[in-house]
């Protein structure tokens, strides 16, 4: 006999999830539909060069990858983003631009399994492509904000910074040389806290008066966005280009109503990536510990790896697998069991015929309805069952003719002589 | 540069394709939820000797298996049937008996690639398990034509016959120990013909008389399902458990009036599968020469190798490439363009609140928008766009204050004086 397991970092997804998790998927795309954006995919292989972004070296631990039985050299995907820009590059000439797509699917990383985290995730991406404009960003700022409201997610804050303003910082502050490792730094902030990000500066730059002058760019975050920037333009001596693309942010934030839900928070940097623009990370006001919900940022070049094309963009990242373990945490309705069928349908030997056509005509319906399909077996097991199921109502044929349509919460129940009765009681 | 390619049997979905497929995965999944069927997932890599059903020696070239970076041999799922019976083994317990599940996910296989035939490809399976009776096949057969009805395919054809039924036959023409063999080839007929079939057969089973015989079975196919019984019974000789099943099908697939819709063809046989009762393929009238697009049928046991728990099932699998492939040839609407947002807005160079602030209030109320983000550029890149997403009107701010809408299809346009008369014309 062979243990039937999974990988570690695996899961199943039982009912329960695979239920809730369709309808976020559903209602996501909902939105995103809503806003214009269409659907993608790409395979979950590809080739490794192509995914790694180089010709050899070694290869990045945490990736799934193989020679596969045509001496090929694949990985599977480990994120969204990398296929994306491959996507790009080999499509372009057929895509209207400028180009807004969503993706919803698996990833796979080999780290190592830890709480809310696997080695097979879900990530939902949704980018515009092929515009660097102020209206472009609050598009997408304006679509995370519309994502989370339509998962009943109220408590969402959306914190924003500008990583070409902190560049222009950097560099009136000397430090433009050592803008990697000050990233990286400020970008462990909310994890190691305000002192050690202190002393770690102070081992970067040298001299207390600028790593002062860090820690007052990167905790410069006031209620409104307005005074936020006032504070960094007076930080950096003068207003810059990337000032005034936070300005037109925040003003179009303001006209559309919805300025309150975001945060110019300047310690968020989004470490190493990509990022050239706005950059942001979604905590909830309830669940701060479990980190972003939604990053993501601007970027130039998205493709430039695969084609000369310049393809400047601004995206985020919803990770599912967080998310709802988030939604868990706050009881959302979301994530409880959603019964699949109102009704179920009990049947003893010879009354199969009338129960498989009560059953199609309730479906016919748009009545959601199961047949209870053990016949004449124990009650107390058809009940068990409807329970784990979560159903409304129980069907069952009478001696007498009659048809019993019973309440399974109330326990109250009534008979009716027709399948037309049967279908507007179960309505 | 690295060039922009995906590996050979593997596929990028575009928008209109992929648009399709969502709409094609939710027509099905609203479907199966009317059936009392719930959704589950599982992981697309698993323990090779979990997927292989065995220990170790040669592994299937057409699997893509690797060691992982902790030195565990896996592989890529390249069925949802073999993923469904180690869950079974796994979450017995927690389960609801009878079991109704529905799976649509990707497989993988490494066979050459065929037109219609991918090396990463959909498929989309549902099952009921723990009940061996007619009324959980009809139910089955009938989940299989709501399906199709569902998706507007009306010319299908389900083409049923009875494994246990051919067994018994083989039992009486002396042929038992053959059947493997005499499966295998009648599994060809459709492809090879009659004349090949009665000549492989006569090298299997030696005699002229016993080949008369087995074409007599095969191809003992009337227009009406009891008459084929009929007939099978009388080459049989008597009636047997599995012709008295057949015979509670045909009835009960009379009693819900979509009995014209499923052929009894003696010729199925699903090769070497590990069916034993009903199985099933499924043919488009007027594209048969794309094979089978739902096929499946009733086994025993389908976890034994990873449980004692006795579990019988009944259950088909739809190939959704395929299928898609069809709808293509057939020119079904579902495969059609399907215009993401119906409304394009243009703006200007500081129209951009006003842009934002109309796309936000047409979302609002339900209608998917657009915002052309290049502000200013010239109205042909705009049309060029519009075209290119099927959009059907155009909202432009005027020098006058007020708002044009344009119909994209008549040109015809209005001029209007707020926004809320751009919402009731673009409702």
């Amino acid at each position: 006999m062979i243990d039937p397991v999974v990988l570690k970092g695996f899961r199943d997804s039982l009912p329960r999830e695979e239920k809730a998790k369709k309808k976020i998927e559903r209602k996501l795309e909902d939105v995103f539909t809503l806003y214009g954006f269409q659907p993608i995919d790409t395979p979950v292989l590809e080739y490794e060069n192509v995914l790694l972004g180089k010709g050899g070296g070694e290869t990045d631990k945490q990736i799934f990858h193989f020679v596969d039985n045509g001496g090929r050299k694949v990985a599977m995907r480990f994120d969204l983003t990398v296929p994306f820009a491959r996507f790009l590059a080999l499509h372009y000439p057929e895509l209207p631009m400028p180009f807004k797509r969503y993706h919803i699917a698996k990833a796979f990383r080999g780290e190592n399994p830890q709480k809310g985290r696997y080695r097979e995730f879900i990530q939902c991406d949704f980018d515009i492509v092929g515009v660097d404009s102020a209206e472009s960003d609050v598009e997408i700022l304006s679509l995370m904000n519309a994502s989370f409201e339509s998962l009943g997610i109220s408590d969402v804050v959306f914190h924003v910074a500008h990583r070409g303003l902190f560049n222009d910082f950097l560099e009136k502050s000397g430090c433009k040389e050592k803008s990697v490792e000050i990233l990286r730094l400020v970008d462990k902030l909310r994890k190691i806290g305000k002192e050690k990000v202190s002393e770690g500066l102070l081992e970067i730059v040298g001299d207390e008066n600028t790593v002062e002058n860090i820690i007052s760019y990167i905790t410069a975050s006031y209620p409104s966005m307005d005074e936020t920037i006032d504070k960094i333009v007076s930080l950096i001596g003068e207003e810059t280009e990337s000032s005034q693309r936070m300005r037109r942010i925040s003003s179009l934030l303001e006209n559309l109503g919805i300025k309150e839900k975001f945060v110019f928070d300047p310690s968020i940097t989004r470490g190493l990536d990509y990022y050239t623009g706005i950059v942001y990370e979604t905590f909830l006001s309830s669940l701060e510990g479990i980190g972003s919900v939604c990053s993501g940022g601007r970027y130039n070049n998205l493709a430039s790896l695969y084609t000369k094309e310049n393809l400047p963009g601004v995206g985020a990242s919803i990770g599912l697998d967080r998310l709802m373990a988030a939604l868990e945490e706050l009881g959302s309705p979301l994530v409880r069991e959603i019964p699949t069928s109102r009704v179920v349908i009990y049947f003893r030997k010879g009354e199969g015929e009338k129960a498989l056509e009560c059953a199609n005509a309730l479906r016919k319906n748009g009545t959601s309805t199961d047949v209870y399909l053990l016949e004449g077996k124990k009650m107390k097991a058809l009940f068990d069952y409807a329970g784990k199921n979560g159903m409304e109502k129980l069907v069952t044929f009478q001696d007498d003719g009659t048809i019993e349509v019973k309440d399974l919460q109330s326990r109250e129940s009534v008979k009716v002589n027709s399948l037309e009765e049967v279908l507007s009681i179960c309505q």
